[in-house]
């Protein structure tokens, strides 16, 4: 038995009271960019409900290409038009470096990742340059609000970033 | 006031009966790959706990480079052990072609981004294929379990995706 089928079994629990199918945009107009974090439950934390807000996650909450990439079908194709950043406290990017992380991959494999890693020391320092990804970025315009914040895992408040 | 300030003080809320902070691996080791879907609130769809998961999200639930980059942070940094692949029905994806959106993005702006938006026509299908990125990968080599789903919005069930 995997975790897997353990989620597999909350999942039937999940569906016996479960009412769909809502509308495909987001209702309420949101795009949420977080960590992955295992600790950081966006929707719980922000009070979302299902079908209210995008939520794009990765290492980091690094405003990526590819987060990029989906913040432009959100805010294109699915009109959202609120920016959410979230980056959190004890993050696991700021327990390594780059150039550490790739040639131990190097070192393992014998093949160097063309992409960055993204480490980054210091997580409220981190949200204002992500904030200026957007802002820099021709592709993602449509928004009327654009704000980060840094999650505090010990307490579970989110405390806002001001340029 | 914004959808973002009504979040915030949701966030108030939460934080007031909040139990923190948690160690920072992932406790359950299993990392997921979902897309940003609104409608798809992966905690509660997967009887997910604070702290168990790493939440990987983006347009469609792709295996980019940037997935792999997280991936490959959440295995050999955190020690995950199993991947979840979720892809749904009823998906935005599903409604547009790389060229189209592209070339709209070229009308408007002037600029083509040089990133693929990564439409797909067929959730189950481009789930197969994601599967097949992962094995593919010579960074992403940790887990135990490998599997793939698609997500019902009109009845919350999660239905496998055989290879």
């Amino acid at each position: 038995m995997t975790v897997t089928d353990d989620y597999l079994a909350n999942n039937a629990q999940y569906a016996s009271s479960f009412n769909g199918p809502l509308p495909m945009p987001p209702s309420k107009h949101v795009a949420i960019v977080a960590c992955m974090d295992a600790r950081l439950d966006v929707y719980r934390a922000l009070g979302i409900k299902e079908g209210e807000a995008h939520v794009i996650r990765n290492a980091g909450g690094v405003v990526s290409d590819d987060a990029i990439r989906s913040l432009a079908i959100s805010q294109r194709l699915l009109g959202t038009r609120e920016i959410i950043l979230i980056h959190h406290t004890d993050c696991g990017m700021l327990t390594f470096t780059d150039d550490d992380f790739k040639r131990a991959i190097l070192n393992e494999t014998g093949i160097r990742p063309a992409w960055a890693a993204e480490a980054f020391p210091d997580p409220a320092e981190d949200v204002k340059q992500s904030l200026r990804r957007i802002e820099a970025n021709p592709f993602v315009t449509k928004h009327e609000s654009l704000r980060g914040f840094v999650f505090d895992v010990a307490t579970g408040k989110l405390h806002e970033v001001t340029r």
